[in-house]
């Protein structure tokens, strides 16, 4: 049994505040159970060096965790001078996952800075990241074309992640820490409405996995992304 | 008039939200008006380096914020590998108002550092974080007693902080962001419930000020002050 | 077709040529066609600090690329005073696939650590490392057998790792750096000599990809991996 | 008693020695006892990015502490990468107390760098930064003046800043280092000719310091600062 | 006798392998004995700042160390953050001695950036560095004449260098690491093919050396550079 | 003609001024006509991590340039937060130098750390350095041995160091900085009391210069050192 009673298919319950903080074009508190994320999107009328001229924009996320956001306290980025590998590497996979959804050529030379910012760390902050960003994302487009800068969205379908594991020899739906600190396998899976995989990360923590194993996952992380993707278009239907 | 159309001497509403994040040994959610902070209290059984074996404890503080707190996104810090001088000075400032009300002997060897994280910014950050972190503190002894690692508080009396400044000619209270970008002189006070001064940093923005205008200022502090002290001794109270 | 003329299935030349520096206790060439990274494996009879008296040993790797291992010069780390987030990415992925296949309480408490130096890169440099890196602290761990520092190896079984992707339409195996530029999706996959999954690393530079082209790339890649493995043994019975 | 001697309304002997180095447009040895630091204004012309085209000036400072100016060696900032939180504070404060007497505007679209390298600390560096900037600030426009290039000071009025602080219980002025270690309140003034005030930063070391012991360490500052500001008139007038 | 053998006034076996990696404008694998060092020539058509609108080119070196090239591994310089002040050095000298034989005005307004990487050492890793950057240097300009960006080449006469030192009281050429870290005295020397002298760095390790022994050590130096002359010669014309 | 007026063979003026600032135990202004440099030792109860219990001392140096020493203002090294190569391989060049004449044994388990601080500059500040910083070594050890720490001194003999170069033609000692910017030979060269070398460092910045004028530039080194030495003498008699 999972440590949270939960259901292996269960997710935990998600919840999507948007217009959380007010100067951000986009801005939602992204919970999945007791992760709790702030997803920002800023708007910027200018691209990175590379793209000067190129007649596209571009989408990039970064992402950071308050000290205390964590069982115990982690350093301060800030303070210590530098970003982990870890939060590298997870800002790159949100600035992906969102890309893959965009039309930079639509988009116009505009840059769209997501920043998720972790209050409360419960496993999942990555995943979490991704779901809320793309609903400031879309408040963030919305602004744009209401501004008529922007006349058609270039947002070409959602997108949404969840994380999926076995557990004690079961596949699992949505790992919070304790399960995510012992499981064998951790997966992220990025996927769109439409159904197409835009990322799949899976790491043997302990055993090395199976094909068999990998299939189950995915499925599990279909269903649960199909969930996500409602409660997002509920909230930007509210 | 103010922008706000407050009075000279009032206070924007103040809201000090204990047991806002689920991990920290105190975390306050402190809002005043629309500056928003969440300031938290990490209990370390050790103490700093030059610290070692004095049979004392410390208090110290690191503030940051949200890339987008503010009405334009901001450099993330963590990102540009330092932090700025005025987040250090911040900082300082936080941890030395604290100090100031604890017994760091009867504290014993152990550190409680306090992180004060902007979530959004609209003027006064640092005087929030003053109100907010006396409260996330208070939650983090009254845990230690409770866990029979103290026997009696080393909080000898309680804190709080308040900034003031002359707009357009008038002596204000509690200065909001377009208050304090338009000032003549700009004033931040910290004092203690017996009222004792703790630190005073007045800075004229642009023409010099007078010993009356100064005095006109801590009187207006003062009456804030009081106001806070009695936000903090409900919050805690309930 | 592919640039190169090779068939979907048809790993680039592979060579792995062992004692290639004179230094360390593990130092291997590795070559897949035109990308060569000089793979050294250094034992240190200490622990990081989060292992000290725990009984166990680690394994880590770092990794970079001269400067000018690539068509035009890249910035020195070195010199930039910071390694990338693809560089962090890349050498966490290396040191987590070596400890997948180590009993590291076996190892006993010493560390050993892997650097993979990209001396000339054309697609596929990550790949590459671990594979070359496994033969390379194979040879460690004989010197310390040898040594009788060890009674037995702590390597469970080997690991070998390839990159898949669909270029024009068609799932292809070990992409070279033109392929990898213009695919639509890049997958690197780690695998052990039991045919257990190890890392699944899955991105749609372009479309999304479906569960279709998953299983294809993943056929794609347990076959290529079936080759690595052999040429590993071969070079190590050399 | 004072451990100087002192009375406690006494300034330690003051000397301001122009063109104390020949490369800068002004350079001033200010000393405050054995407080030694050498000020020079440095005259670019240009401005920051952020003042690009605005059509005005700017004034600022940076100060730097010779490793060995204190009683043990300090670690050398530049050695350890980074300035600290306290260089920070008074930089900026030094910065902030010379642009309060500037018209930027008249000054036209070039900057002064103001350099403050303490080459004996005995007490009140950032005191005997600020008076000794100003006359090598006052150096530096003459210098402008002369060549042409301004046609009249945008020199306001003379500024100079002074310590102030509770020792044993007596509000005495001009801390030394072994005054300033024991205090319980600690003081910073700027103030101009005309007796405006442009900062006051005062700080509880101890306890906390009352509305009357504020107003008496101002009246002190205020006779210290007027005797500072008639040592600036001679200097530079000699 | 020499550790290895050798005559006192004996190089170890020289190799200068061309072409040795395939993107670099000039690629040579430098080898003094066991001394194994990558330098590549890189093309640029812009040059630093400082020389914008000059009419003239510039040569620079950058110089870095494989981990593990050492007989115990050494920390990875993009690791640590930074550069080494040995290091720095190095690649200092090494762009001085390759400027000091190119007509700057001549190359036009571009830059070749030189990269010595050592990927094993065995002593004398900056004098092989500078021989085989030579060589590396004219591939490149090679290249540029025949790209048609040069007419004549800017180069005037070819440069070489060697170590040479005391070691047990008897002048040695060419330093192998068991001399270099045991003998009294260290002098690396920089000529040309006309037989001046570039650079002469001479060190006492251990007690001071005489003017006799200098110039003991120079009629060394002259005698080996002559023959690494002779050897760049003789790969540039296979 | 020299710029100066001065003679080929002719020194500027020298003076070394003892005791010159309060705190270090030997403070040393060493002035080489315009060249100003401020040496400080610091006796340090503790050696280096890599010395720790080997029964012997250790003697480093550290070099800065005030930013406005030199005729337009440098960047501060502490503000950019790295040392650039020049200071590195300056304050390598003092340490080598002043350790050459150290008996570390005798020295005891202790570490002399010598600063090395330039107020103004014209030529030479490294020569200047190494010049006086052997005089606050030996103030720093005449302070040892009075207070009984050191029964002898771990001094072997004096050392001091000038600059030479091919000026217009003609060899000349100690380059002020119109020369040393001018000049197309630039030598400094480090000496013992008793004749023996201790670094010689040679660079043509121009033509690369012959044996001739390499000896005719090391008589002009070794009769200015002499009278260096002589200078030192007297400065330790007075």
């Amino acid at each position: 049994m999972r440590p949270s009673g939960r259901q292996p298919a269960q997710l935990r319950p998600v919840r999507l505040t948007r217009h959380y903080t007010r100067h951000a074009e986009g801005s939602v508190l992204v919970e999945f159970g007791d992760t709790k994320v702030i997803c920002t999107a800023s708007v910027e009328e200018n691209v990175p060096g590379f793209l000067k001229g190129k007649g596209q924009g571009w989408v990039t996320a970064e992402y950071g965790m308050l000290p205390r956001s964590t069982g115990s306290r982690m350093k301060r980025e800030a303070a210590s001078g530098k970003q982990s590998g870890r939060t590298q590497e997870i800002q790159r996979l949100i600035g992906r996952s969102l890309r893959a959804v965009v039309d930079l050529e639509k988009l116009g030379e505009r840059q769209i800075v997501i920043d998720c910012d972790v209050i409360q760390a419960d496993g999942g902050t990555r995943t979490a990241s991704i779901t809320g960003a793309f609903v400031a994302l879309c408040d963030a487009i919305s602004g744009l074309i209401a501004a008529g800068k922007l006349t058609e969205s270039p947002i070409r379908e959602a997108v949404a992640a969840i994380s999926v594991g076995v557990f004690e020899g079961t596949p699992v739906l949505d790992l919070d820490y304790p399960e995510d600190s012992a499981c064998d396998t951790d997966m992220n899976v990025v996927m769109t409405a439409s159904g197409g995989i835009v990322e799949v990360q899976g790491t043997a923590e302990g055993a090395p996995f199976s094909r068999q194993e990998l299939n189950a996952l995915l499925d599990l992380a279909e269903a649960g992304i199909r969930e996500l993707l409602a409660q997002q278009q509920a909230a930007l239907a509210s």
